[in-house]
């Protein structure tokens, strides 16, 4: 059995605990928190909860840890500090801060001899393997991302911070007629071509509503570049239809074979998530295994999902792969 | 630049050739057939065009050979035999024979410190990695493969056999109906109920429609487990309409997540393809470009499409990979 242990008890930490309780290879040794220890309950009354500087001072109970933080202040610095001392997955998202986080990583769990798998999930993740399957296999091609039906924690919560909004959900809404014109070869689409963003907002007791659905749209980076519907609804509306987590997506591959390029060809990957943290926990979990299997066979430091091979994801060794799956 | 050899040039043998002189980091060195090679013409005149008898007579100028044959009685004999001397890729594709083909494969290449990865191409090989996603990562699930809508060779040559057939073309469709239902998490489908199969049929002259019809509708294996259309068609109209190779499918994986199974987890490949033996040949050369790699690296021995980084597919380096792609 795999020992694993989750860093960080919120949405993906919780989706991480769920996998590895549905995973017949795994054993969950410990949730490591910063809160107080006693206010986490986990699914499992058994599952010990330390804190999580337990893990630094002593020898924690894993083969893995499922590093569930965030990726602006979390991750930068706890995946390579534990990386010294325990193999680690991580979901560090932020694309443009992936080869920094890499080698700070990598000499980390190098010195430790440890295994570390970095920027797991779905984006990047799956998304990451889609597009290096269709740029790969059809270097003459066009193809781009599309993500949701989904809520954006990161634009909720840029709305939230809006004066005037009790609370706010955000869904990023994929364009059809675009994603058709992709699927043919096309590209070239601006963010709001490819994007709508719809917004529901609770407001705060006499907020005035034209002035924060102004704010909204205009706000740049977030908002600006897209068309953006504002919704204005009550605090239980909010609470009885907007409670879930959903998102999805699309990885898009269009290319040409042939001498004349005269074959068209078309790769295409699609996510329908009921629940993106769940999703990203069972992501990890799968990973996890494979970061162990990694170690195992006496590799150290830092791997993104580009350099692991797939089959160590399954919990079926690769001679019941070849005999059942392949 | 990677120095490819192809062995064998029928409609696979092309589509790889198109796919090494689309990629800037190949070259194409030879050809080689078990024709003669004056009646070989490949897509460049300076390819040079040799008889397949000298690759084990003589010491080719290849990094990597990709191997072309067929899987019946090509396959068998040719990777192990060349696995002993060069770095070769296949699209080996009996699936209940795969154990025993990367058994012999993995002794040779040990025996000749070559690296060889069998079963490329899409179903097996990118359709394998799909259901490897779908059954690690949700484990809590069910999913089906769909073929087509697309040519089955193997379909149209065993109608090509029925007495009074002059020509013959196949066609595999998906019922649409079975997979939403697939995508709804349903399952346990008969093969009537995933695919129907369209024939197309030039007569001989004085054969009789009704019992070609009804041989082909009975034939076991092949159609009576299916519900079948033959349609009789003109040899003209073969030639205009039913010349090309389209094909394609879908890898649907529908799972459960959470502690109370309640949130739907749909992922699903799609695949649509102008020319199947183009796409298998462009599938090939990643492949080839992937096991240079890996005999650079110093492995030796067999791989199947899991046992392979998938970051190895791409011309880019990994550092490159994590800037740009992940």
């Amino acid at each position: 059995m795999i020992r694993v242990g989750i860093v960080g008890y919120g949405n993906v930490g919780r989706g991480a605990e769920s996998a590895v309780l549905q995973s017949e290879d795994m054993v969950l040794t410990g949730i490591f928190t910063r809160r107080d220890p006693a206010s986490v309950h986990p699914l499992r009354a058994e599952t010990p909860v330390f804190p999580v500087s337990f893990l630094m001072e002593q020898e924690a109970d894993v083969d893995v840890l499922l590093l569930c933080g965030g990726s602006a202040t979390d991750l930068p610095v706890q995946t390579p500090e534990l990386a010294q001392r325990y193999c680690v997955v991580d979901t560090f998202d932020t694309h443009a801060r992936i080869p920094e986080h890499f080698a700070n990583v990598d000499a980390a769990a190098k010195a430790g001899k440890t295994a570390a798998v970095i920027s797991t999930g779905w984006d990047p993740g799956l998304f990451s393997l889609m597009r290096l399957l269709g740029t790969s296999i059809l270097p003459d091609g066009t193809g781009d991302t599309f993500w949701g039906p989904g809520v954006s924690q990161g634009h909720s919560d840029a709305v939230r911070r809006v004066e005037g909004v009790a609370d706010a959900r955000q869904y990023t809404i994929p364009v059809q007629k675009t994603m058709s014109a992709v699927r043919k070869g096309e590209s070239g689409f601006t963010a709001r071509e490819k994007h709508t963003r719809e917004v529901y907002v609770v407001l705060k007791e006499g907020a005035d509503p034209q002035r924060v659905a102004r704010e909204i749209i205009t706000m740049p980076n977030y908002f600006d570049e897209y068309d953006t519907t504002v919704h204005f609804i009550s605090a239980e509306e909010m609470a009885a239809e907007h409670a879930a987590m959903p998102h999805g997506g699309f990885v898009i591959r269009s290319g040409k074979l042939g001498e004349a390029r005269q074959y068209a060809s078309l790769m295409e990957f699609k996510l329908e998530l009921d629940s993106n943290p769940m999703f990203t926990g069972a992501i990890m979990a799968a990973f996890g295994r494979a970061c162990c299997r990694l170690h195992e066979q006496g590799q150290t430091g830092c791997f993104t999902v580009l350099d692991v091979p797939l089959g160590l994801l399954s919990p079926l060794s690769a001679q019941e792969l070849r005999k059942k799956l392949v």
